[in-house]
């Protein structure tokens, strides 16, 4: 987003003319300092708004990235769970979780998101949430060897991500008609050995 | 390209000319029929010229592909070592050939050419390369149950996509700056697990 938008002093005069302000020095903040280092106020304070007002609007600091990113759930309704498997089971439990999100009413939306955030630099979002978001959600409790937990999750990631891209954007067939539930326990023991088994490098 | 060449009768005028209308033909023709279904009869066909001068200019089908989506190297220099790879060592030979392109002189090309694919409608030269290409010469080797071997060599694909991706195009850190053997190495169980293991839903 580099369009400039013209200061204006005092109270904006439009609700739907502040959420827009909002949410793009969210994006803009977010993508370049990560979700992490962001706070509500410095968005609220380069929006020319009151943190409460942002509270009001988009509720948690999560909800306000997910709808920075057109993203239509609460990003803690996956993260929620996340946090209660048991580490020996997130191989599972993560694509389990995840990927029938892009099977639901919500893909398109998804999809959206990911094919603009791809053409053009949104990708400091997605890096973001991958990051911050899933690196210290998930790589906190699977750190062992002690700093291992980030490379850990990351491997994750790239596979979480490609399968997204297979199935989605590069349509490759049968894969992309192939029940989630079958990719999901496919991939599940290779997760489970990123996460958890003995990897080459870390030790 | 949806741009419309007009067409000229006769002999081309210029070389560099003729050229560009055979590429700019070879990917709409590789995009809608794929690699395998393509041939380059029918492309010097559609640019108006005589097969021998396609030959001439770009070698076999496989280099035209490559020149068409600007890859800078001939795909047979990674496909004649896949052919002589045991199929046991598969899961490591795949990225351990694949992956240092990326990380060679070369990689700039190839993430040229791709993010250029994700933003354009060049998603199709990607599919038919991992689906006619990829599928065919490993596909065939591992198609244990018979019908199998497609799906199989799409989980590879998965994860190889999700590592460019994860690496070149979002930069997760370290993720991003660990050797490339380590990468292969880490991923190259479960490629074997892809290719040669027994999957959920696959008997």
């Amino acid at each position: 987003m580099s369009t400039s938008h013209r200061k204006r002093p005092g109270r904006p005069s439009g609700t739907s003319d502040t959420r827009d302000r909002i949410l793009t020095n969210a994006r803009e903040l977010f993508a370049r300092n990560g979700i992490g280092k962001t706070s509500i106020r410095s968005i609220a304070a380069a929006a020319g708004v009151d943190s409460a007002l942002v509270h009001h609007y988009f509720g948690t600091k999560e909800q306000l990235f997910a709808a920075a990113v057109h993203i239509p759930i609460d990003p803690m309704l996956v993260i929620g769970p996340m946090r209660e498997a048991p580490i020996d089971e997130l191989g599972l439990t993560l694509p389990s979780l995840l990927l029938p999100l892009w099977d639901s009413e919500m893909g398109a939306a998804f999809l959206a998101t990911l094919r603009s955030l791809l053409a053009g630099d949104g990708v400091g979002l997605i890096r973001s949430f991958l990051q911050d978001v899933i690196a210290v959600e998930i790589g906190s409790r699977v750190d062992e060897p002690p700093g291992s937990g980030r490379i850990r999750v990351q491997f994750v990631a790239s596979q979480l991500v490609g399968v997204v891209m297979a199935r989605y954007i590069l349509e490759l067939e049968p894969f992309a008609s192939l029940p989630v539930e079958q990719i999901a326990q496919t991939i599940a023991p290779n997760l489970q050995h990123y996460l958890t088994g003995e990897l080459p490098g870390l030790s």
